[in-house]
C-alpha cells in the first residue's frame, strides 16, 4: 500500500478517463523551446527558466533580450516580493524607484518607456486551443503554445493570463511606462491584472526557487523589502541562445494542440476513481491546468 | 512618484470603490482566534499559524489536538512537498507510509482511522456570507468565520474549499482512513479535492515559510523527497492554549460578515483607477479573495 496516507497522486497520474493508463506521448506531442526565447535567471536557490512569447509582445521581448545582453539584471535583486502575489526585480536597488526617482536621465535614455502591449489581435497570437471550460474572467480561455491565454472575440483580442508563473513587466501609473522591471506571479492567479499590464512569458522550470525568495511586508512600502541585505540577489540572467550549445539547457513543452494534452485535460477531469470517490466538478481552471514541460539530458 | 515601476499595490490599498480611502475597520470588525483552535508549527524558516475550524470536522480537530499534545509531529518532517500543490507531513519518516506499511499495529491502536468529515450540514457550519460572485466548482461560495467555504443547498451541505493555505488530513484510497497525516495547499487552488478529503483549517500566518520548504519531484514516488536529509524538519507543533498566556501569539481575523470585509471585496472589484485603466471583470474568485489577519503585539 504505497499510497497509504498520501494523496494518491501516483494513482491519479496512472489513471485515464476509462481507468486505464493514457497512451504515452510521442515525440510529435512536444516542441522544443527556442533558445532565443529562453531566459535563465540564476538565484541562490537554483536556476529559473522563463519562456518568452514574442507573438504577444514583440517590443517587450526585444527589450528584455537587450537588457539581458547588457547584463542589466546581474547583481540586482528581487527587492519586492509579496507572498501569494508577485516577485519583482530590476532597478529597485536603493536607486531609481526605491528612492522615488522613477528613472534617472541615463535610464530614460538607455531604456525609454515602452508602449503597452496588453493584448494582440487574436489572429496574430498563434493557434488557440480552447480549454473546454468556462472562465470567470474572460469570454474564452485556452492555450497558445503552452501559454495560458484568454481572448475576447468581440474585439478580436488575445492576451496572456496572469496565472502562477506568468512573467510580465511592471509599469508606472500610466500605461506606456514600462522600462526594465519584471515581475513573476508567485501566488494565486491575479487575473484582474490581465490587460492592465504586459505579460509576455511564463516560468517553465524552477518555480520552487522563486517561492523561496525572502518576502516583504505588503503593508510597508508596497512590499519592498526594507533592508537591502534581506533581498535575495538576482545572480545572473542569460539568454540560452547566448550560451555555448554544449551547456544550454534543452526544454520541451507539451504541444497544447496535441492529443496528448487533450488526454491530460480529460484525465484531470476524471482522476483515479479509486481515490476520488466523488467525481470532481467537470470543469478546469485555466491557471490550474498544468502544461507539461521536460528538460532533456545532454548527449 | 513612489509608485514608479511597481505594481501600484499602495494605490490599490488606498482606493475605495469611489476612489476615496475606505473607512478604517473598527474593533467590532475583528474576532480573536481562539487559542484552542490555533496550531503553531515551527519550521526552520519561521512559525506557521493554522486556525482550526471544529464546526467543519469536529473529530479531525479533536484528533489533531491530541496528536499535537502527544508531541507526535515534533521532529518529523515535511517529507512530501510538491510545488504548486501541497506540503505534507506526518508519519512518512522512513517508517510507516514511506516503507509501504500504511500504519503499523501500534499506530493503528493509538490513532485509529477517522470517519471522513468531507462536509457538514450547512446549518451547523456557522454564518455564511456569500462572496457575491459565481464559482466554477460549486453552486455557491463565500466565507464562514474567515474560512473559504462552498455549499450546495440542494443537499444542504457546506465544506471548506481547497484554496492556498487550506489545512486538511490526507488519507488512503478508502474514504475513512485518515489517521495522522496533514497537508497544506501551497500552490494554486485544488478545488477538485473538495469533498474528497477532510479540510478543517487554514494557514493564517507564515505561508511564506511553507513556500520555502524543499520540494520533491512529483514524477518520482508521488513527490516524496527521496533523501531524508533533504526534508525540512517539523521542529515542533503546539496548540496556543497549551502555551503560557504571556508567550501566546494573539491573532485576529477580520469578520467576514462585517461591513469592513464587504468594503474590502468592493475595493478589490474596483481597484485604483489611476493604475487600473481597464476596470477588472466584476467578479471575485473565492481562493483569491484574501481575508485580513492581524497579529497583536504584547502588552
Amino acid at each position: 500500500m504505497r499510497l497509504a496516507l498520501i494523496l494518491g497522486v501516483a494513482a491519479l497520474i496512472a489513471a485515464s478517463p476509462l481507468g486505464a493508463a493514457p497512451p504515452a506521448s510521442t515525440a510529435n506531442d512536444w516542441r522544443d523551446v527556442d533558445p532565443d526565447n529562453l531566459v535563465l535567471i540564476d538565484t541562490r536557490y537554483g536556476e529559473v527558466a522563463v519562456e518568452l512569447a514574442p507573438e504577444f509582445a514583440p517590443n517587450h521581448v526585444a527589450r528584455l533580450r537587450a537588457l539581458v545582453r547588457s547584463h542589466f539584471f546581474d547583481g540586482k535583486s528581487f527587492y519586492r516580493v509579496i507572498d501569494g502575489f508577485v516577485a519583482q526585480g530590476g532597478v529597485g536597488e536603493g536607486t531609481a524607484s526605491t528612492k522615488g526617482l522613477g528613472h534617472d536621465a541615463k535610464m530614460a535614455k538607455d531604456w525609454p518607456p515602452l508602449k503597452a502591449e496588453f493584448d494582440v489581435p487574436a489572429a496574430q497570437a498563434g493557434l488557440f486551443t480552447p480549454l473546454g471550460s468556462p472562465d470567470l474572467f474572460a469570454p474564452e480561455v485556452g492555450h497558445v503554445n503552452g501559454f495560458p491565454v484568454a481572448r475576447d472575440m468581440k474585439d478580436g483580442k488575445a492576451w496572456i493570463a496572469h496565472c502562477p508563473g506568468t512573467f510580465a513587466f511592471a509599469r508606472d501609473n500610466a500605461n506606456d511606462t514600462a522600462t526594465t522591471e519584471f515581475y513573476v506571479v508567485i501566488g494565486e492567479m491575479q487575473r484582474r491584472l490581465d490587460r492592465n499590464l504586459t505579460a509576455f512569458g511564463r516560468v517553465i522550470d524552477g518555480m520552487q526557487y522563486l517561492q523561496k525568495l525572502n518576502r516583504g511586508n505588503p503593508d510597508v512600502d508596497s512590499g519592498v523589502i526594507q533592508n537591502p541585505k534581506d533581498r535575495d540577489p538576482i545572480l545572473r540572467v542569460r539568454l540560452a541562445s547566448d550560451l555555448p550549445e554544449s551547456v544550454r539547457p534543452h526544454f520541451q513543452v507539451m504541444r497544447t494542440d496535441s492529443a496528448a494534452f487533450a488526454a491530460k485535460k480529460a484525465q484531470r477531469l476524471n482522476p483515479a476513481p479509486q481515490f476520488y470517490h466523488r467525481k470532481p466538478p467537470q470543469v478546469l481552471d485555466l491557471c490550474n491546468t498544468p502544461v507539461p514541460v521536460r528538460k532533456l539530458e545532454k548527449g
